[in-house]
């Protein structure tokens, strides 16, 4: 059964407990924390500080998704603000094993996260040390990207992968996910879909989350 | 008369509306936002999505110190996020006036801000375009530091300077400013006392704003 992980991205930040609240009560699996530095992509959201605070308002797991420049330097800081799984990109770091090594030292998942031009062949590797991928698909930035339609068969080819080597890795999709394309994409056997302005840009934004997980959930 | 800039730093950023309406009631002239993007220095805070949420509670002026490397990549982002004032630092960039300028161009307030060691000679052909000089009094990247005493000359210092050119800068301390110590540097000619654990670690933030207020009017 497919999970949803509403994006932190496109909330409200001056009422995120308010915001939290709404999403927990919609039945959301997880929030998505969206982490960029203005080098490895060309935005600057929020870090460890936030993640903390955060922290002390829901007991929901925390898919936190670093879109930031050499990554290993900051997994320290990230683990001990709360993250319940920290997810990389192979394109940010030259040591990819060593720092997936290193997020699971901290007894938390490691996630690696592909740009949507990213090879799925970066992962022969490494693949049987990851707790989940994450395929994404809109470029990293920015909320409010319309879904890149190429990126439907990266998706199945991924899914082909994991089961062919009976791993148990979470599939992950992030990027123009709506209520729209949800079906279609856990048809396709994603285990986690990730919704930014889908969801915190609703007017009801706990009906929106329930709306997803009714669709998923068949 | 001096005036104070809580800084959000030490906040609690799950309830940020509530914490901006503490200091407002207790009489804070401006909300200090420490801006690091995890590269000049060791911490990640937040950013133009964070701000231009927090513009939208608050009419107070916005006194954003980037605390990023090659800040004119985004002054653009934060002069429409909501920024009333703009500090770079020399440090960070190889065109400090060329960013200056740029600031201006948006109608809003440019400043330079000074690490610890860096000498006010970096000030001299820039200081006629500055509305405002920061001197960090703690190396920037986290709260809660002690005051470097050594400091109190560069203030005097910078003070003397901005009188002697008969300037109208405004000259803002930032690190380790306590009740304890907020008299003695507005006697020395400090405009602006940025303080953020001491405002935001206080039981009664709304009070201690107000302390801080009785201090400085003084």
């Amino acid at each position: 059964m497919a999970k949803i992980a509403p994006s932190l991205l496109s909330a409200d930040f001056a009422n995120l407990s308010e915001e939290i609240k709404k999403i927990e009560k919609g039945g959301a699996d997880y929030l998505h924390l969206d982490v960029m530095d203005g080098i490895f992509v060309s935005n600057i959201t929020f870090g460890p500080p936030v993640i903390k605070s955060l922290r002390k308002v829901t007991d929901m797991p925390f898919d936190v998704h670093l879109m930031i420049d050499k990554p290993e330097r900051f997994i320290k800081n990230f683990a001990e603000a709360g993250a319940d799984i920290l997810t990389i990109h192979p394109e940010a770091t030259i040591h990819l094993h060593k720092t997936i090594q290193e997020i699971k030292s901290f007894g938390i998942k490691a996630g690696v996260s592909l740009n949507p031009s990213t090879d799925l062949s970066v992962l022969n590797y490494i693949i049987e040390d990851l707790d989940l991928i994450l395929i994404m698909t809109v470029n990293p930035g920015f909320g409010g990207q319309g879904f890149i339609e190429t990126m439907m068969d990266k998706i199945k080819d991924l899914r082909n992968l994991i089961d062919q080597k009976g791993l148990d890795i979470i599939l992950e999709v992030d990027g123009g996910v709506k209520l729209s394309n949800a079906k279609k994409l856990t048809d396709l056997g994603v285990d986690l879909l990730v919704a930014g302005s889908e969801v915190f840009g609703a007017e009801d934004i706990e009906q929106r989350t329930r709306e997803f997980k009714l669709i998923i959930d068949k």
